[in-house]
């Protein structure tokens, strides 16, 4: 079995998948791992197959580090993404540069000027690997871990439409471990109750899903929800600047049950995500006023290299022999041994919409559950969304889309339309113009596949 | 042929009737006026049965006034609505309160929260009506003519899903008007061109409806948009402060033509009322801020008696012997004519969707063209709208069919999910919290028909 | 102006465009006639001329011969399509063959094995007269009257979606003409009602379109059907045979009104076309046990040149001295003066469905009324149909849009499958398969765009 | 637990459950067994009392015979359905008078003449039954294995939106059984392959479904189809007479694989079922004809108690002391212990479209996969249909829903309408009436929930 890794540099995914791999018993084969930086490819390749030789390492694995993307997918078997432009010239602008026009992100990687942005640069790159798939591995099973995740693996499939494709997230596991929480809260016979046995039915988009339904076992955990909430009362529940201190990472779901107590679903991911889809949590002047609903922005510098990013807070591979194998709570390996026909798993997959979500675009990425076997995924059906619900999915799914047909066809007015009409874009119309102009300038090394007379004439 | 007015004491629109069924030669019979104000009405009808027997009248048409509206629809062939609530104690605050919280409405009676609260209070009064047409004279062709215009042609079919009601409203008359003045500039052999020369393909909905077709006789007048387009450039062209003197209703077209230009369609009402569809335009610090686009603000006062509103801008009956019949443009007789089978028309109606608009919401009320004969109604097909434009009008399509269904189940949490979907609620999400039951509060009188528990609970 | 008529030989719908164009007074230009017949059509241009010179022809119209279809298409305003194949060769086996087998068709030109394989041989004569209005006139309104009317029409636009081409056809006149009789019978004020003062509503496919509201003025004459239709019983009113010596073309209009009375719904098609969309009505073991119906089956002797076809039953054209200008009735050149904005008309077309339809595929052909303007077709809105008649309809769209897709890809195989579920296929399977493998070899000839190894094989 | 066994008089269904449920060690309760024969019942009652105080008999089980549906209901867990007319009053008609006019019926309890009875017969049942669940057992889960499966399932939701509901049925095993045959033919590791490995993707409505993927593991099996079809040709591959003296349900799978050769989809049910849902295989004037195609009609004595029909087939449970404990390979006790939560479960399933199949008719009952949690049933997608497919399917599925219509409104006229669309009905139209009236009837007694009058009166 062959795994190509595009992306395979990095440290995050990369150091996991290695963890994980190495703890399989049943598959065994090669990893292709492909990077822009090859250096860095190749440090990983040396540290894998090292600690593929100790003792305690499961599974038979080869790794080796390429230097040409069709090289490693040739063949493969299964192809992980996992990439990310420069952070300083893209993140950081994406970040800071609409904050002087008193857009506030939390993230910025999936909607608002961030997420366009971002889309916009990853939509040639992901062409790139879906054109290689088809040339050099057309069966292969495609696991995107990189965001947007939507565009990205929408992208995949609007190059090569009989891709095989699915996209991966961790968002709706926290919100999993919340209701694990409260069946343990309200229901006496249930203890130390795992994530995983906590059936929800999830329908939405990547970052800004829902959940109407969740069980342990046969028990309903919806009847409690309204409880929860008003012990979580009021909301919100925190101060200005009362999160300093914290990690950018923090999140109460305060925002999650302000959408459960307005729309009467649970949002299902982090709230740093669920806050850039509408415009009334970010209509802030000031950093620290978004600390009331119990999650911080994440600052650009949080992003870069020196920063306090999230490379400190794992603990990463560096060196073989303080290495210790982990269970990382990562189903990718999982999901490679059901598609290859060991074990089947149901998990909430991003994969094009063919009636798992009805009432929303047919043929766009979508995030619900799916049931994954030999056979491939099908995902399963979680019906409508109510229709306010529906409403503000619905123009993201749009934006989205729009984003992808302007990746497609280089028309950055085309994107400027979901720019107009992104939940953040709440600025006047021509301070709007201005700064896509401006992102559109400053960016221009990466959205050469952009014709820019039009935008940059409007800006002049 | 028996004609029930309901608010058949007001002025404009009952003036204007009187003034075209007196010059209409081949329809007659009686107009029953209605109007919780009967002693208007009743002056309305003294006046006009006085008009009636000038030498110059035509058409044989006697006028009664009527204190209960079961009465005034009586067997009914027609029935027009045109009413409002008492100005002073609504629409000044769904205008001014709203402004406190930083939202600028330039009208206030489609969307923003002053069509929302608008549209809250009009619902029971239209569930008032078609069930007294339902009663009284079920066959009877409804045409309403008060706003918010697609909220109120709605409920009259949720409450009476057989009834056969129209809603008409004259922005689009104005883009014709517009277009009729391209034609003269652009074609050579136009001269004198008539609005109703113009064919334009019309889809959407009132106020925030588009042209995406628009020709005089073969004339496609779509290739002369871009040169019209730069000539009206700068987009926008004005300063702020430079219309201080100007109309309240003065209207450059800078919206349409900037709709025009970022999405391809001409935006296809006045600029007051498309700005309050999206929330770039209306982001202002200072009401003569949104002078740059051509168009002012207008405030509460315009509305009221002795402001400078509607009432100075026209010419009104106020006695018989100085009244002189003029040609009021408005095609309601023209209508009525069609309907019994006279003279067919085409125009634009609001009209449930039955496909006309097939990817808005089946039975949502849409404006599109329709042909009128003796056999009823019947919509042309407009297409769909371009994927980012549906985006915007889908947005304000949910939340009208949200606001309706509030409105028949009394239900104010359910509205505030449309307030939080308002495109110019950007606010923070208890500021939008309290502005709403702000709303709910000060205008309690007018919300009877719903429960005010739960909302208020969330206030305290 | 230009008009290139491909199939300018004909005798029938040339000569009638000849008469319409030398009545009409404010249309004037040249018309190229192209057949594959050039004598034919060098024949008609000398007779036009010679027409169009006499002191009573109105207008100021040219007639010229082609030998190539693009030269006579080149800068066409107009293009009207009216072809067919050698009768002999293919409309004889199409209904000979069958009958063989047990299926009797009433025409054969539309559905049955007959409308099957003239579907098969008219796709790719279609896609390319499509190709050349795409190259050489690609503004021109396409004007189609050959049948199978749904397949010609669909073919166009799925080979040049751009084209502007509608197809039109008489049969909703006859039951205009129908309704308008029964206006005459039962409104008192109705005398001399001629077919086109009855408004209809459209909505189905060609040869199996239905009427569900007529409206004469403002009388709805649906109130009188039931009336009507008891009249009109016993449902079948004839014996065997009784309809011997009548014109093959006789209708009596038993079969329109037997579906009335089963789906509530006026079959708005001549009897015999709509006998064929229904496995009912000739499930018969001799041809004249269709005569209970009130039609007969057209054999195919009537449609070669000797038989007593059509040509005996209209007055031809064949010299200038004998010739009076008649009023056809036919609607293409008022369809022309609208298109030119002369005079916007109201009329059924075919056209692709556009929500005209709701409930019936996006895109296909169907058959609804539309208003025709300088600045195009626009369908009407139609609304949708009864779950049952819908079933029926669908079945026959299904059918026609995959003839379509099996005459672009030259698949028999695929062509096969519409066979199979093509109403009047109910022998068993085998002899399906014997009967169109048969109908494949005796047409070989017609056929040579499809690709003959698969169904070939089978056959063997 | 409690469990309302609704037809717990018979023998089949209701020994089986008795079987399994004392095979099962994680579930235990009470056995309410209902039947209108209450003998019948009790005396099931008496035999599994007495195997449950068996030393071999697992789990814990209290089996009480009821003569009153609503006292069995009453606050059960489950409902189990599984009941039949008397067979010599209604079967035998079913077959039998449709056979006098040429219509042969391979099983006749889905479509054809005999299941458009069956289904009137049984919707006024099922809503009684649907009203007793919503009175006594409203969060129930109902498991319906009654024939017309779709019909049934449907109008249990019909009555009470809210219901709990699945259908039953063993259709697809038989062709995973199949594709398993075809793993170990094909696939050199496969070996003593059980159907419940093979994973396929069902589509369809019952006895009408369709599978289009197909693994063992992640082999493939679709791509060995062609050279099984090979195989297995000619089809039909079998003489007349052929199977004289084999059993009346012997299934060769001629039928499914020819739809395979046509359509590209394998169809998923007995040829049996599958020979009913078109015209072609039962176009036949023998029974034995039929044999050609590898089944035999089943006749109506083999329905009747004296005949030889399934009560031979199976060993039944007639005395505690012989009876063994089976492996019955029923999925009812697998699908209770999922839906408490004990384990999950993938299995096929009848239940309303929500998306599973985005193209047929939303709400309609469709037969997929689905995933069963103690959440509840969540239908897994299996895309859409094929256009050819998914005609002949639709067709089935308008029949099911105006039957359901039709039921409810007891209009026989709407019934007849289904009728004459049914696939097999392509008698002449004045025959189908009178079948239709005929069968009306002869049934009356099973039929008075219906307005005779119609009908009734069109036939005099």
């Amino acid at each position: 079995m062959k795994i190509g890794y595009i992306g395979g540099g990095s440290h995050g995914w990369a150091h996991t998948l290695i963890n994980d791999l190495l703890q399989c018993t049943d598959l065994a084969g090669d990893v292709a791992l492909y990077d822009i930086d090859y250096e860095a490819a190749a440090q990983n390749a040396e540290l894998a197959n090292g600690l593929a030789s100790r003792s305690d390492a499961a599974g038979n694995w080869t790794f080796g580090a390429y230097q040409d993307m069709h090289g490693a997918l040739d063949g493969a078997d299964f192809v992980i993404c996992s990439i990310q432009d420069p952070v300083g010239e893209t993140f950081v602008h994406d970040i800071d540069v609409p904050q002087e026009y008193g857009i506030y992100q939390t993230v910025g990687d999936t909607v608002g000027p961030g997420g366009i942005f971002r889309s916009l640069r990853a939509i040639p790159q992901y062409r790139e690997i879906a054109a290689a798939v088809r040339e050099q591995c057309p069966s292969a099973w495609v696991i995107n871990c990189t965001n947007p995740m939507t565009v990205c693996t929408r992208t995949l499939y609007e190059e090569f439409p009989d891709i095989n494709a699915i996209g991966l997230c961790h968002e709706v596991f926290e919100i999993q471990r919340l209701l694990a929480d409260i069946a343990e809260s309200y229901i006496e016979a249930a203890d130390n109750v795992s994530a995983d046995e906590i059936n929800v039915n999830v329908k939405g988009i990547n970052h800004f899903t829902w959940v109407d339904e969740a069980y342990w076992y046969d028990h309903d955990l919806f009847r409690y929800l309204d409880r929860e909430l008003e012990a979580r009362k009021p909301l919100p529940q925190f101060e200005p600047g009362e999160l300093r201190e914290e990690s950018y990472w923090i999140n109460h779901h305060q925002i999650a049950f302000d959408l459960y107590d307005r729309f009467g679903l649970l949002g299902a991911a982090g709230d740093r995500h669920l806050a850039e889809f509408v415009p009334w949590y970010l209509d802030i002047d000031d950093p620290e006023e978004i600390h009331r609903w119990g999650i911080r922005l994440t600052p650009s510098s949080a992003r870069t290299a020196g920063g306090e990013g999230p490379a400190k807070m794992k603990r990463h591979i560096t060196d073989e022999a303080g290495f210790e194998f982990v269970d990382s709570g990562e189903e990718v390996v999982d999901i490679m041994r059901a598609l290859v026909g060991i074990e089947p798993i149901k998990t909430h997959v991003n994969y094009p919409n063919q009636g798992q979500v009805p009432d929303l675009t047919m043929g766009a990425v979508v995030e619900t559950n799916a049931v994954i076997t030999g056979g491939g995924v099908a995902p399963i059906t979680a019906g409508e969304l109510p229709r306010e619900v529906r409403s503000m999915v619905m123009r993201a799914v749009n934006n989205q889309e729009t984003l992808v047909e302007a990746g497609f066809a280089g028309d950055l007015d085309l994107a400027f339309q979901a720019f107009l009409n992104d939940p953040l874009v709440t600025i006047g119309r021509e301070s709007a113009h201005e700064l896509f102009a401006d992102l559109v300038d400053i960016e221009r090394e990466y959205l050469q596949a952009y014709n820019h007379d039009s935008i940059a004439g409007l800006k002049g």
